[in-house]
């Protein structure tokens, strides 16, 4: 069982939607598109796929985490490391 | 004329592989794969599209700003504010 | 009780460390400092301070959310939420 | 001369709230504040630093680089590559 199952669907949906944007910046810059407008695209296709990673993180966090806690013992504290440890490539990147 | 003719085919194989890694992920997700993956390739594919935005940035620092600031008057003066805006919406996204 | 009492000392020491850096900026700026140069010290004060936070959050995961899921009910799918939102404003700011 | 003398003050005036919201943090830590409360003035101290950097950044465009772009040849260059370095570790940060 994996914790995004629970909104897989809406995940789907924002991920086909970032989908669709990138494609639209391959289209800009074909076209010749002003770099700026290019540049503004490319912030919300990247604000688009930070907002798809803390949903499915608050899904993680709610669902997988909080089973394993529930659970208890070293598997519990890997668990929690294991997403903190996500926590950090999401804040860096 | 445009800033990033000079690296046009640059910046689209960067677009073509970012489109890559986006399908990949909806893959992972109908495949149910587990969601810190699931993470760790949107954290690669926000980080591409940053080094996207950044490679796009500088051709036009050097092609349009440049030109226009060799130009000079209030031109160059929107040129470099224009810029600096785009640059703080890549900063906070 | 709080959670970041497992680790009060380093956390501290983290700010302390922070609050030189930005010490540092002041005398920079005042001693007319290149630009370029202080831009690179920003750079890793703000990376020091997203360290700092991401030390915090692990450390709140570990006790105080770990803690409420081992509770349950209501009280754990609201401790869940409020370190989502917390990680939603790090990986914006 | 440096590019940042146009707003010194302005910079100046903004480090040291930053410095407040540091010493801010450290008072919160050791009166054992509650974590999230702790992250939330980190989240805000690091958007402090960053509008800090963008508003040198923005200076050091309008001054520095335009001064090196108006004089022309290799020096031009070098400075819209420094700028876009400097540019690239504050998107990173």
């Amino acid at each position: 069982m994996n914790s995004h199952s629970s909104d897989k669907k809406g995940i789907l949906r924002r991920l086909r939607r970032i989908q669709g944007q990138v494609s639209g910046l391959e289209r800009m810059v074909e076209d010749d598109s002003y770099c700026i407008d290019v540049l503004t695209q490319i912030s919300a296709a990247t604000a688009a796929l930070q907002a798809c990673a803390l949903a499915l993180l608050d899904d993680h966090l709610h669902c997988c985490v909080a089973d394993a806690v529930t659970r208890g013992g070293d598997a519990a504290r890997e668990k929690v490391d294991e997403a903190s440890q996500a926590i950090a490539r999401l804040v860096r990147s």
